[in-house]
């Protein structure tokens, strides 16, 4: 039975987004962000060099709707004031994924050991503000009814390449019945700020997935015979085509563990 | 061979809305308005006695998507004032049909014979003003370019009845790839005066359309393999409810012969 004093460190969905990341900075919160600080916008993190942080930001200005930015940082400074107060990239995420040379080697709850003057952080749009509007227009995400994963898949659409950075978008896909897929689709353009409207309707086959019961990332999802599957561009994009890279040193968040801004969804609407 | 004198008597594409009305008010123009002052909104036309106009009026207020009025006259003023400069709306149209007791009587060229005055006028949005804006965009529209009528269905979509107005919509279908489907949903979100997003995307028979290509009204229209069929409420409906209501009286524009009004297309973009 959990005491009283650790039900208070952790934060819950009604909590700032400020105590979000206080909870992460103090170690109280070491897993993930979903359903915290519910209100508020969460983003992706990726963490690079500045000799590759042009090319990076190339690529995702290129490839707006996999690669949608909130911010980015100054070089070595792990702050973001634009995304929320008192930011410190550095702990304020549960978790982080550290890569040398495309390859994963640590999963720390903090990485001010690894900081360096010459980073810069690029925090990227997330579904759960897109998400968070369709439920708030009674449209249910059935992975959210099962508390599952969203799936997720590699397409044979192309991202636009911006050397080194390229490789296949990565769509997350929820079946819908074809008057809420119309719906999520107005929902959806309002917020080009975290992937903006689907990218694809209908046959999962016409952008290369071969079998949509087996999703490359995250858990699997039935499709009904009265739904559509419908597929939008994914925060996954980047991290496929970063590990693609092979790049010397990155960090990123760990799946799930994301950075909880002091960004209300609403106002990420575009109109 | 036309004479030069005929030819410069049928209004074209360039022509103004004033130029078409008035060939039509002439008898010069007697057959459909398909492409002539094709930046102007046309709209289908419904005439009905006062005794029934509130009926109406109420069927469009709770069917909006297949009945968007732009425009209601006074009872007895053949001007509609809002929707273009010197509308005779008796002379002004190509053709109309004439309807009594649900039967179609006449198909005559003007109504001044059969005008009162306690009728009312009803002009309807129409498809062509999304078509416009789609083509605009670049969607190619398989009719258009195929020089057919649009495909259109009765569904098992019920309108919300308004005594004695009643009966299932009428949807008009365009085959589209998927990623135009999806655009095709924010442009027509753009234009809820001339029907809107689309009510269904896909499965015909979600909505209980049997057979795609045989459509109930217009022409069939193929939907290949990497297409998905787009289906917008259709202005026929309430043509079709109004048959149905088996009223002693009725006034509509002739199938293809429609009040070419004013209005430019893009001044009923809602955003």
């Amino acid at each position: 039975m959990s005491s009283r004093h650790s039900f208070e460190q952790q934060p819950g969905p009604s909590s700032s987004a400020l105590a979000v990341r206080l909870a992460a900075r103090s170690g109280a919160l070491n897993t993930h962000t979903s359903g915290l600080a519910s209100a508020h916008a969460q983003g992706n993190l990726v963490i690079l060099p500045k000799s590759h942080a042009g090319d990076f930001l190339r690529f995702c200005q290129a490839n707006p709707k996999p690669c949608p930015l909130l911010g980015v940082s100054e070089a070595g400074d792990p702050a973001l004031p634009v995304l929320g107060e008192d930011i410190d990239i550095r702990t304020d995420l549960p978790r982080y994924r550290v890569w040398r040379e495309g390859e994963l080697v640590d999963e720390p709850t903090d990485v001010r050991a690894l900081w360096r003057d010459d980073l810069v952080s690029f925090v990227i749009g997330c579904s759960f503000t897109f998400e968070h509007a369709l439920m708030a227009e009674g449209i249910a995400l059935r992975h959210v009814a099962q508390g599952r994963n969203v799936a997720m898949y590699r397409t044979s659409i192309e991202t636009v390449p911006a050397d080194p950075f390229r490789g296949p978008m990565v769509v997350s896909m929820r079946p819908l019945r074809a008057a809420d897929a119309i719906r999520a689709v107005q929902i959806t353009s309002r917020f080009p700020a975290v992937h903006g409207a689907p990218v694809h309707i209908g046959d999962p086959a016409l952008i290369g997935i071969r079998a949509i019961g087996v999703p490359d990332y995250g858990d699997a999802v039935e499709v009904m015979p009265d739904e559509l599957p419908v597929f939008w561009a994914c925060g996954v994009t980047p991290q496929a085509v970063l590990a693609a890279a092979r790049l010397p040193f990155a960090i990123t968040h760990a799946p799930g563990a994301m950075l909880v801004t002091d960004l209300l969804h609403h106002r990420l609407a575009a109109f």
